[in-house]
């Protein structure tokens, strides 16, 4: 199986019916590509709402269905459920595929702030990696609010940073791509194999605390040298 | 006890004799005030060697030393060795005082990258709080390299960020100031009280796959709204 390049013309499937997945959904109909919105339950309220308001582009159904439909998947789970949803979503549907995981493992049981529910010396990209072995995961655009994974351009001109990692280089390139080309975003800095998934997934305890300091959501950080 | 908020003529203690300590320590007696820079053993050759080239306005000694010396005291020890030092340093020679914590938990006995050795839901700074309650915990300077910590300037003007937090309001203002007025920094950014500390050791994690990825330990972030 080969993935193409271009950002438009693709069949992808998206996890997750939250604001992220939704978001990244949108996007990628209005970049002129056929997107499955996989959940649960394949009459899911919330994806059926999303599909009427972006048209013939999108169908929904189970996890496994939006796996099977996908020749690239968007993992926008909540952290907490995302090896289950992996899990329903099958290792065969998402054999060879690229897997693009935007979730956090961020554990809320003690309330704010969250910790990570990883633990040390291991991150949730690389769970899911170790689970499919056969899937090229690829860890992305995690680390901002959904509004500036998709427009990066609405915060000074799109002069800040996204980060990918991922053990296949190939696909790596394939995402950056798409991030640049599809998203808009000028700063793609690469953060090497799946390990550096540790690094961007920690940030997110630094992100909820910016979130809380400077009273919006809608910030990201540039690396200045 | 009163702390003054001046940025000169003040009597500073500075745990530890590394690359941090010795900075800090240097840019202190830049300002006009006197420094005793403290460590296990009061003969220690680092500090000796540190204090030859600084002059009069520097002593050297044990942690206790410094730590008696000082109205204000910095915490430059490596992370895995700090409990130990201001075990040594004393709480009674830091009853009422402010402690700067510049320290990183960090975990280096798996190899690269580091993890954290502080449990979830908890901090190496709050760590430090809950053994020395009557001391006023800051934490600090501890997301970038020393040489910007001193001089952010040598980056874009200074146009990037440094992160206070802390239980005590008046106490941050005090290192508050000492960052701007002294330091040079122009963007402080308040990330409230000592669980902030969460946040920005997480973010250290982040900061050396950033130090990987960019080839340089001479960065800093900047969030963009």
């Amino acid at each position: 199986m080969s993935v193409q390049v271009g950002t438009a013309g693709r069949k992808i499937g998206v996890l997750g019916t939250g604001a992220v997945g939704q978001t990244i959904g949108r996007k990628l109909i209005q970049l002129g590509n056929q997107i499955c919105m996989g959940s649960r339950q394949a009459n899911n309220e919330k994806a059926i709402a999303w599909q009427a308001t972006v048209g013939p582009a999108a169908s929904v159904g189970t996890f496994a269905d939006a796996a099977a439909f996908g020749d690239l998947v968007f993992n926008c789970t909540s952290g907490s459920g995302t090896m289950a949803a992996l899990g329903a979503a099958g290792a065969d549907n998402l054999r060879d595929k690229i897997l693009v995981d935007l979730s956090n493992p961020l554990d809320f049981t003690h309330g704010m702030p969250p910790a990570l529910f990883t633990p040390h010396h291991d991150s949730l990209a690389e769970q899911i990696q170790r689970s499919l072995p056969n899937t090229r995961v690829i860890k992305t655009l995690n680390t901002m609010n959904c509004t500036v994974m998709v427009d990066p351009g609405r915060l000074e001109g799109g002069e800040h940073d996204v980060f990918v990692c991922g053990n296949d280089v190939a696909a790596k390139t394939t995402v950056t791509n798409l991030l640049r080309d599809g998203f808009g975003w000028k700063r793609v800095v690469d953060f090497g194999d799946i390990t550096g998934a540790r690094a961007v997934e920690a940030y997110v305890l630094f992100w909820v605390r910016a979130w809380s300091a400077l009273g919006t959501a809608e910030f990201n950080l540039r690396l200045i040298r």
